[in-house]
Formats: structure tokens, C-alpha cells, sequence
């Protein structure tokens, strides 16, 4: 069966198939997502579309970064999955058709609603009351599935921005984070620390979903930051991960943790890529109970801080390793080092790269007037 | 008996006198003060006193600031205790006498031991290695006992600057930190949210205590920003609000509190009031165990919010409420409302007071030349 993005196995797909009617409205299938917020048509009027097709990118995400679990997340250049999608009059109107899905996999449903781009593209044309246009999308994966880089969110991303584009542009970050969730919900829980920064860029702090509260923390682009990514050819065991997570925090772990994640928003905010290394390499919550689970992820750790970089953390649940550091040069010496920690001690195989912070987040690439 | 500051009587006071020698040497004594970090001689050759006296201010502190507990506080302009210092030939050297207390409190031990000037006042002489110089002390408290605005910090605070300025001013401020914790560690455990603030102004954030790592948070001075303070006629009951504090929190409401800390600190360094008074306002583990034990202060929160606050929580341990602002004229209108809720809900009387930000912390106020 193709698989719906990377959802967790204990948490089965359901939604609405009524028998008496064999084609339901879309909506009506979309309103049953298992969904905190249920997506509302935010436009008064149905817009046109502007374009014939827009190609949009959403980048690769890094969410928790240490002790900002579940509430911290930024985006990182140059990986990220491609959307592209077409009014398509073979599509009955209202719809989304899945063509094609290329790239590093192809393994992913092309139902729309089983697929993490089809969801939020769903979920975006809903919130655009769009009932007279159907759409075709293509999905080009440049993120591998479960690698802790948001993948999934990345596609979401691309597909919400998509839609948004081709109708002219009439949702914003906000919105768009909104319906990303619905897809993000479905494979992961409804956390958006990866999602919104797909879509908005930089890095995002998450102050509440009832109602959305998005917080923009601008790094300054006169400063440098480098994230090294290290992505070992293990798949992390998912339902492992959640259950590794403990439900009751001691109240000294929760006062060291805090200060830390607020240490890291100064950082941010400050551009002091020494101190939010630090801040990000210092959680003592989640990482302790992560690692152990990620063969050799204690000593990739060890290795990178050795090499020199001001910090590294799990991104995201694993099972990539994120290291911060000043300077592509120096990253990629700390990258080497990683990869050949993940191999002596965790026998794993693994690819480096040193990547910038992505300040623009999910954007249009290309478009075709009508 | 005098009390210690404003001790916990579940924190009896113990230190060396050995029976075989009636007069220690002073250092011998400050050496098992129960502080987790002990006190070194930081300098290298004794110094000698360039004032004959120095007088020294410093101010009250909020600590905790809702999401911030045990690790933010910030100093409040306007309210704080004094000490003068002289250099006293009578004083037998390396020692410290208090002569004198006066101002809102004279209850206080004048035992240097037993004293929070006292105690910083030697702590920063045997830092400074002081052994040629004897020196009388005088407090005089602006703050209340037992308030939740830092009074023992404050009282420290000037006592550690003034040792330090009359020696000329060889210390830094994370030095002078440190001798105050060995102070705050006897009168309400070792936490540095009240006396780094009292010392360094501003908002503070304290990252890790070994070693010291104190990060300044500052608020942008076109910006405005104003603390309604209430304090009741109601002692804190210091025991039961230490006991009503939990050891293990929901991993939910960590992540909540952690987000909302995060979020506090980005507003402090943004400027933005609005979103600090929100953070502030928004602690789910701390302030719900505390706020029942002090008569009306959920009322007093009600009536804060009502009035336009952006946020309101206890100040400390409490019993004072701390709201924020924009304006001092807003400010008076929200002291009224709380003062009021005081009395009607928790039939207390109560002062308010609309301060700003103290941006310099303990500072020289006077100072007479050898």
C-alpha cells in the first residue's frame, strides 16, 4: 500500500465515505479530518485563478532544535520538495488530481486525501471556497521520507502556497500555516513547528493553536549561522520516538529546559550563533530519551561539539543530527566527522550537508499567465 | 530574635564558630556559608579603599515573571534600599559592622552573619581579599519584608556594589552576582532572579549557575513600559508557597510555559509590551498553585486584565501583583481596579505603584574621596 506521507502506523486513516452517495462533495469528505480546527471557506467572494500553473518550493525544516520541543522549528536552503500544479478541466471542479509524484520517493499515495500535498491543497481550496476550478498537481520529493527534516510539511507547504498563488494570492501565512496543519495532523500530530516555518521562513515560534499564534524570529542577515545536517540511512522508529517521550517533566528539568529555549530565542534574535548552539545543545528532556534509540546519535553528538561546532541536537525525531556552526568551511569538516561517527559507532551510513538559514520559506518558482 | 532577611524558619541558619578559638577569622566563618558555589579571592593584591564612604542604591526586582519562574526577573525603577559603607578604623580588619538599619524595617539582625548586606558585604570582601580594612555598614530599607520584590536582593545588592566601590570597583557584575547569591542561598535558596537584576538592571535571564551564566535582556529605551505594583497588607505564606509548588509537570504544560518564556523574551528584546504582558500573563504551572494562597489575587488579575493590563501575574513569591503597561495614566486606572479587588475579594488592603524599568541596577549614589 502506498503510504501516506510517513504517518505513524498506530494512527489509521478515517474519514468520511457516506454509501448512500458514491461522490460526496469534497468538502464534506475534507470537514471529518481529524483536525483541532476545522478549516472555514475565508473568502467572500470565489476568486478566478490567475495563472494556468504556478511551480512552487517549500524548504527542508528543523523543528524542536533542542529544548524548543514542540514549540521551535526554522527552515534551511536549498532542500525542500517542488509542487507543481495546473487548472485542469479534466478535474472535476472543486478537486484536486494528483499526476505524478518524482524525486527521492515515489512510494506516496496519489489519492488527495491520503497524501500530504493533496491535503493541504484541499484544505487551501476550501478555505478559498473554490467550487467552479479543478486542479492537477505533480509532487517532486527532494526530502526523504522520515528523516526528521519535514517532509511532509515541506510538501504540504509547497501545495497550500501553490493553490494560494494560483488564485491570486489571497490567503496569508497564517491561513496557509492553517492548512498545513490539517495535513500535518494527519501524519504527526497537530504541531506546527514544522510547517510554519515551511511556509514562512526563518524561524518560527509556536505560541498557540487556539487560536494560531505565530511568532517570527528574525536572525539578522548581516550574521552567520550554518546548520549541518547529517541523515543516516535509518529508518527512526517512529511509535518508539512518541512512547520514548515522558509524560511528567521533573520541575528542575522544566526550569533548566525553559531557560535554555529562551536563551535560543535571544540568540536568534541577537544573531549570536555561539549562544544558540549552546541553547540548542542543551536540552535535557527530549534528546536524553531520543538518542539512545538512534544507533550512534551520543557519539555524533560528541563528535561534531569536538569538531567545533557550537552545538548539535536530534532535528526534529530523527534520525537526522543537526549541528550549528559559523561557517561552511568548518561545517563541512564537522559533517566528515559526523559521518564517521554515525558509521564507527552507530554502523550507519550517512550524508552530510552544511546549509544556510532559508529566510523565505514555501515561494512561488514559476508561473503561467492565463 | 531579629530575623534573617526574611528567612524560612524550614531553613535554620548554621555556620562555624569552633569552641577552641572565640575569634575566628572572619573568612573562616563566610568559607561554610551552605552556598553551592564558594567564594575565592578574586584579586590578585589587596586592594586599597579610594573613598572614605560611598553610599549605594539598589532597586526592587520582579523575578519569575510568570513563565519565566526561577529564571527571569527584572529591576523596577524607584523603590530599593540604600547602604553606606565607611571605612572604620574601630572595625577590626577584614571585618564588617552594621551600625545601623533604619527605613521600613528595623527588625533585622545587625549580626553581619545574619544579615543579607551583611552577608554580601563579606562575601565580596573576601573576594576582593580584603584583610588591612575594617567597615561599617548602614541599610536603609526602602523595600518591605516578605513583599516579592526582592527586598533581601536589594539589600545585598547595594551592600556587594558598595564593598566594591569603595575598593575601587575591581569586580564585575557576574562576581558581584555571585556574592549576593551567597546571600539570597540563606534567605530563599540559591537563585539568582532577583539579585542579578537588583545588580545588572534590566530584564535578566539566568542561563546556568555553574558556572554563572547571566544573559542581559534589554528593552529598547524609546520604547515604553510600565509595572503597576500591589502589594497587600498579607504575609506570604513562604512555606506553603514553596510546598504548593510541583515536582513533576505535564509534559503539555512544559512545553506551554516554555513556549510562552520564549515568547517573553522576544518581546522584551523587541520592545513589544503587549506581547510581554501576554507571556507574562500566561504561566499555567506556577502562578495556578500560588495565586489560591493569596487572598483575592485571581480577582486582582481579573480586575487588571479588565482595566487594560496586558498582563498580570505575582510578583515572586508574591504577595505583590505585577501588571504591565504602556502608560504611568493607565497605570493609575489599573492600580485602582486592583487595589479594589484587593479589598473586596481578598478583604486586603493594598498600595499600588506604577514604576518603570530600572535599566541600571545597584549603582554609586554618593561617594566621599580619601
Amino acid at each position: 500500500m502506498a503510504s501516506l506521507c510517513f504517518q505513524s502506523p498506530s494512527k489509521p486513516i478515517s474519514y468520511f465515505q457516506p454509501k448512500s452517495n458514491p461522490s460526496p462533495p469534497l468538502f464534506a469528505k475534507v470537514s471529518v479530518f481529524r483536525c483541532r480546527a476545522s478549516v472555514q471557506t475565508l473568502v467572500a467572494v470565489e476568486p478566478e485563478p490567475v495563472f494556468v500553473s504556478v511551480k512552487t518550493f517549500a524548504p527542508a525544516t528543523v523543528a524542536n532544535l533542542g529544548p524548543g520541543f514542540d514549540f521551535l522549528g526554522c527552515a534551511v536552503d536549498g532542500l525542500g520538495d517542488h509542487v507543481t500544479l495546473r487548472v485542469d478541466p479534466s478535474v472535476r471542479a472543486g478537486e484536486v488530481s494528483i499526476s505524478e509524484i518524482t524525486g527521492t520517493t515515489t512510494k506516496l499515495s496519489t489519492n488527495p486525501l491520503r497524501n500530504c500535498a493533496g491535503i493541504a491543497a484541499i484544505a487551501t481550496m476550501k478555505m478559498l471556497g473554490i467550487r467552479s476550478v479543478g486542479l492537477s498537481l505533480d509532487l517532486h520529493k527532494g526530502l526523504p521520507l522520515g528523516s526528521g527534516l519535514g517532509s511532509s510539511a515541506a510538501s504540504a507547504a509547497a501545495a497550500a502556497v501553490a493553490v494560494n498563488e494560483i488564485f491570486g494570492r489571497k490567503l496569508g501565512s497564517d491561513q496557509l500555516v492553517l492548512a498545513g496543519l490539517e495535513s500535518e495532523a494527519k501524519v504527526s500530530g497537530y504541531h506546527a513547528d514544522n510547517i510554519a516555518p515551511a511556509i514562512m521562513g526563518g524561524f518560527v515560534l509556536i505560541r498557540n493553536y487556539e487560536p494560531l499564534d505565530l511568532k517570527p524570529l528574525r536572525f539578522p542577515s548581516d550574521k552567520d549561522l550554518f546548520f549541518v545536517l547529517v541523515s543516516p540511512d535509518f529508518e527512526a522508529p517512529t511509535k518508539k520516538m512518541r512512547a520514548a517521550l515522558p509524560t511528567e517533566i521533573p520541575m528542575v528539568h522544566h526550569v533548566w529546559n525553559s531557560s535554555q529555549a529562551a536563551a535560543l530565542v535571544a540568540a536568534v534574535l541577537e544573531g549570536d550563533a555561539v549562544m544558540l548552539g549552546k541553547a540548542l545543545s542543551s536540552d535535557k528532556i527530549v534528546e536524553p530519551t531520543r538518542a539512545p534509540l538512534i544507533p550512534g546519535m551520543e557519539a555524533v553528538k560528541k563528535a561534531a561539539l569536538e569538531a567545533g561546532a557550537f552545538g548539535c541536537t536530534i532535528s526534529g525525531a530523527g534520525p537526522t543530527a543537526v549541528a550549528v556552526i559559523d561557517s561552511e568551511e568548518k561545517g563541512q569538516v564537522i559533517g566528515e566527522k559526523m559521518v564517521e561517527a554515525f558509521w564507527k559507532v552507530g554502523h550507519l551510513k550517512s550524508v552530510a550537508s552544511v546549509k544556510k538559514l532559508d529566510n523565505v520559506g514555501a515561494r512561488l518558482v514559476n508561473s503561467v499567465s492565463r
